[in-house]
């Protein structure tokens, strides 16, 4: 597959990347924003952009370095927040969420991005472009915030599917490692198993299982496992990539958002609170909107489905120009180094290392 | 049982709380030092301190107010944070821990403070205590900074036991309800359940099974039952008691914690970034300062385990003076609102519940 390089009408020899143009909490406006600020900084980058073609042509006209570089097809239903995946997976032909999906299976783009509901984004993933070869289960990957050098640490899965089996985990390992390396330049990302606790007889049965399966391809892929890890490394700098089960991820995901909103609310308020902090809040006004900015969800709110036909990137539902132009970033960035072929072809010798191991133990 | 009323030698009609002063991080001095603060605000308080006595002794002796106050229980012994649980529990005859309980255990104090080991205190305190009659599981509860009026919510189980049924989960709705009443006078909690989502069709099977549960103990008993929640209410304003299993809250907990960690070191280093943050710093000391309270671990550091006959408060193992005061004035509170007994009459009366619907079936 070469469609990262490949032509298209609007925009030959650039880098295509599908857009959902909406279901965004902010409207098609936000999105074709975010597109037009992507592409003052990366000159090959082409969109197809889906969505009501009227409405959308009008936006793009407005902004001028989409001219030439911003296809339109024609998807005059919208998916909500509230619909449920079922539904649009019945009745969804017409959306613009599932041509945008359309434009990766058919291979004229390599990587999708939506602000649109997730649910149905991730039912319509897995059945459009189903399911890497290999793969047992996609998942989430989402982006946190951390004391490591890069300012992030990855996490999966972030809420694809509640369940995870030992086997399962493993392929998170290798699908995060892969996604590291090629989504931000890690050259050897340390990879940890969320639990209860550091030690090795601590958790569920299926993690012990799971610890002795990736440390076992850690040994012969090329990246180190650090074990199991807690709640506290998720924003640490003990590893990069973080393996859980979909259920766990979820709950802690929604439990970092929710305590930095509530801090940086009662930051606000203490701010507010006398007139010392106000002129405090003015004198401290840059070094806090760089604060504001290192934890920002709108930056690192790039979920990703791995272990399709293909990437999809899930932008915030409340994303705006800034949020929408770095998923569009981060879609480039795995169009341009080829992820999707390196993850299928990781998965695929893990695969093949299973399968020694079973000849290795038939013969003894 | 009346212990909480009962005289001891060393305090006659006080109420009587059992401390272990050995195990954190900070040593006895900081446990002595804790006593003495809690006790300048309550004033019919009173202590059974074990540790070496004569180490114990000197310590006391320095704080005027715990004079007549504080009775000193000889336990030469320390659990580490290192020891083994299963190791304390063959071996740990002559520890401070194992005596500050058996205090609990003979009736001398029905609640016990200990800053040392939570797997070995949660361990020796299943298994010198016992569970509750009808008790399926004993629960870790612990108080999230949060949206509330009351300033944080109650979770359960925060790590005592990594699995968790349907049943279980509903004893962990009645526990943390009980736990809020008395711990804290709120009189009508409300109850969260923690979900990957608030819509009724999501999630693992038991938590279907034990949405079910719960919202016919609360038709009967007087709670209300807000159904799913998810890992943002847990800083939220949606309920004042959240139930998930020991492995999910662990995580949430760590997770909660690594991440206000993170940006308290984020806002220090921004505030040192400039001369006019430096500057900012000074001015908003004052509402720093009380931000940090707010959301100050120490404050908020006891965790409790419920389902036991008698209450033990664990507090944070690295608390200082003040943490160690926060916690005894949570024993005290328990101990005087009679919570042991009115958690057990609680759990009583849900099982009773329960045996009648049984009945009910088999009459239909």
């Amino acid at each position: 597959m070469t469609a990262q390089k490949d032509s298209s009408k609007a925009a030959p020899g650039r880098t295509i990347i599908s857009i959902d143009a909406m279901g965004g909490d902010e409207g098609p406006a936000t999105v074709v924003a975010g597109l037009s600020r992507a592409a003052h900084k990366l000159h090959d980058i082409g969109f197809i952009l889906h969505g009501p073609r009227e409405e959308l042509e009008k936006l793009v006209a407005k902004r001028r370095n989409l001219a030439g570089i911003c296809e339109i097809r024609d998807a005059q239903d919208v998916v909500t927040m509230e619909d449920k995946p079922s539904h649009v997976m019945r009745n969804g032909k017409n959306t613009s969420m599932w041509s945008a999906l359309e434009s990766v299976r058919n291979g004229e783009a390599t990587v999708c991005v939506s602000c649109g509901n997730t649910g149905a984004l991730m039912l319509l993933s897995v059945v459009r472009l189903r399911k890497l070869d290999g793969v047992y289960r996609p998942a989430i990957a989402v982006l946190w915030p951390s004391r490591n050098p890069q300012g992030f640490n990855v996490m999966l899965d972030g809420g694809a599917d509640i369940r995870a089996d030992a086997k399962d985990l493993m392929q998170y390992a290798l699908m995060g490692i892969s996604y590291a390396r090629n989504g931000f330049g890690l050259k050897r990302p340390r990879v940890g198993l969320l639990n209860v606790g550091t030690e090795e007889h601590k958790g569920r049965a299926e993690l012990k299982e799971a610890h002795d399966l990736i440390s076992a391809n850690a040994r012969r892929a090329d990246f180190e496992f650090v074990g199991f890890v807690e709640g506290k490394d998720l924003p640490g700098d003990r590893c990069d990539v973080i393996v859980t089960d979909g259920f766990t991820g979820n709950v802690a995901l929604k439990t970092g958002e929710g305590t930095a909103n509530l801090i940086g609310e009662l930051l606000r308020k203490a701010f507010r609170h006398t007139i010392w902090s106000r002129m405090a809040s003015l004198l401290a006004y840059t070094s806090m909107r760089r604060l504001k900015e290192r934890i920002d969800p709108r930056r690192v709110n790039g979920g990703v489905f791995l272990g399709l036909n293909g990437t999809v990137v899930k932008s915030h539902g409340a994303a705006d120009a800034t949020g929408v132009s770095a998923a569009v970033k981060l879609a480039y960035q795995l169009s341009q180094s080829g992820f999707s072929e390196k993850l299928a072809a990781r998965v695929a010798s893990a695969a093949m290392l299973s399968d020694e191991d079973e000849n290795e133990s038939e013969a003894s």
